[in-house]
């Protein structure tokens, strides 16, 4: 018992562990998206609106800055100064608690304009994936979800340093049957619950 | 010696196969470069300007345009119409008897800048690198040569199905000690030399 | 016409290439099966025992040795001599005009009982995969049908300077539900159309 | 103070976090190392041999079975029981507090032999990768230095959900010039000093 009155006397935010028990006075979490995709009605920009209301409670989520607003990279840009909108988005990285990146699959990889992305925010000084807990999401319309993807941007990760979740992995397969074309929401139910679970499994992954 | 006089009936650039002796009248070969790197002293660029004075006789070799007159992917773009760079390299491409690509590895994988290039040409009505003999050449600072971004590359090329040559494979190590920064030329003999080597072999490679 | 006149002059077996056309005479082809795996009541030895009956005309299919006799590779073994296995799968590939690998996915990646066969055949005197056209299918309980197992094997296959073939790409998914268990038969007619697709793919580029 | 008063109170082993501080009483580790080669006089048994002298205080350092005792995987022996030197390994892994994964490359992937280890470990009722850190080292003859069998080790680790450290990574190039090969020790100064860095990183590592 005596961890309760000492969590009372800590700051906020303290965890105390003994052996291998966690004991959290379950510190809120605010995690950051960033959307491989920049194409208006894309079905993993849909995914993206649909992760607030997927979270569990004490875990807000706000999409980053599009990936949209970078230049192509280039380390003579570079030279001059850093694209305001690269700024940012480090920034906002390195605040988070959390980064979810929701992204489909082009050619059997990442896409370019997300590896870009990646590329310029590599470069910042602080370099903000370096520790970050990170999560993957992607889709496709086959059946391999994007599986692909996955594990190229898995690599790149190593080399950025982030602390990215192994399990459970989110493959959306047939992306289309599962966003209503009408709307722009994501409707499918087993994925809603499969994306919940995993945003419930990414929280206790960054408390730790 | 039939297959002499043969080849003086048949239109120019026909080979004759019998069993597995292929007989040719080698058949002069126009390759271009693809290069992943928008720098403007880029040691990847100075590898692509040495590659046409170490190329086999009959063997012509150009640069594409930039991968920096690319927008950054949208098929929303893409709906109204795809950029003219997109398309003239998309046509350079498929005029050429085969595809050299010289990149550098950024975070353990392809530059955002050249997959942005693959993305876009992927989607032509026509894809160009369906079937095109392609060769990859990689550089580092450090010893490993960009071989983590070769394989990352092939995935891609098996989806666009090139035809993408095995052996030998140029991965440059320490690679600004290989270029005259001054002038910025490719000066390190070694590399030139087996550069050489891999060009003589994608050669024979595309003529089959 | 001449094409044809001159045809017969030829030993057979001959291709008269002429600019982009290829005629042949459809030269009998005799592919050999490699499965990765050693269960006895294994789904992808079912779809190798499929295989003969959904080859097109002039191919035929027969299954190698087990990769089941092989040692686990070491080089002390095999600087006392290649066991007789290794030396048959070896000479057996090497008369063959193409492989086709077979194989589950484990742990995200080539079976090691699979990867163990390739590194003992890859120190053959004469590799036998050197240029030998090659062929991947895949299968797995869930949806991804064992893509990741394909790139990683391809990417032995690029050591070993295979020529495999780009597409179609066959990934079984739910492979379980596609077998008869009782009878161990692939009875799915759509798997078993979409193999004989592929099959029919890997004769024309085993004949190029 | 309190913190340390309060150490005093709890069991060994505790750590206390708070905020992002962690005071830790250096709890003593055991780190266990799985090695990817069957020769006797492996380049990679002597990095093996040399990790003892090689680790952070309060770090032992000792090697696991060898991969050579597994048969080949079979779902078959598994149904009648597994082998004791699976079972064996797998208490090994369960028990300690990390596990080095000491490994050359074989045709640009993982070892038949180490991934067929891998492949019997992952079925043991009490998987024990799960959560366990996990550092890798590998090396060869080239100047890549084994980095292709990394990733693709690292792909398995997801699905194994082991933790594993991002850097720094260990890959030694040209192995055959740092050993003795007469004596069987890893001499090369730079090489021990380096692998002595990864493992105090590795020790911080799985004590979070």
């Amino acid at each position: 018992m005596f961890s309760m009155a000492f969590a009372a006397m800590v700051p906020h935010h303290a965890a105390i562990v003994i052996g291998d028990r966690i004991m959290s006075d379950h510190k809120p979490l605010h995690f950051v998206t960033l959307l491989g995709s920049l194409r208006k009605a894309s079905y993993h920009g849909a995914v993206v609106r649909a992760l607030p209301t997927l979270a569990p409670d004490d875990v807000t989520i706000e999409p980053l800055g599009s990936v949209g607003d970078f230049p192509l990279y280039n380390a003579d840009i570079q030279a001059v100064g850093f694209p305001a909108a690269v700024l940012a988005m480090g920034e906002a990285i390195a605040k988070a608690d959390g980064v979810i990146i929701v992204t489909p699959e082009y050619n059997y990889s990442v896409p370019g304009v997300l590896k870009n992305a990646l590329d310029w925010l590599s470069r910042l000084p602080t370099q903000p994936f370096a520790g970050k807990p990170t999560v993957i999401q992607t889709g496709s319309p086959g059946l391999v979800g994007g599986a692909r993807a996955q594990y190229h941007l898995r690599q790149s990760l190593v080399f950025l340093d982030a602390t990215v979740m192994n399990k459970p992995e989110v493959m959306i397969s047939q992306i289309m049957t599962k966003v209503d074309a009408a709307t722009g929401q994501l409707t499918d139910e087993a994925t809603r619950t499969f994306i919940s679970t995993q945003l419930t499994a990414f929280a206790s992954f960054a408390r730790r």
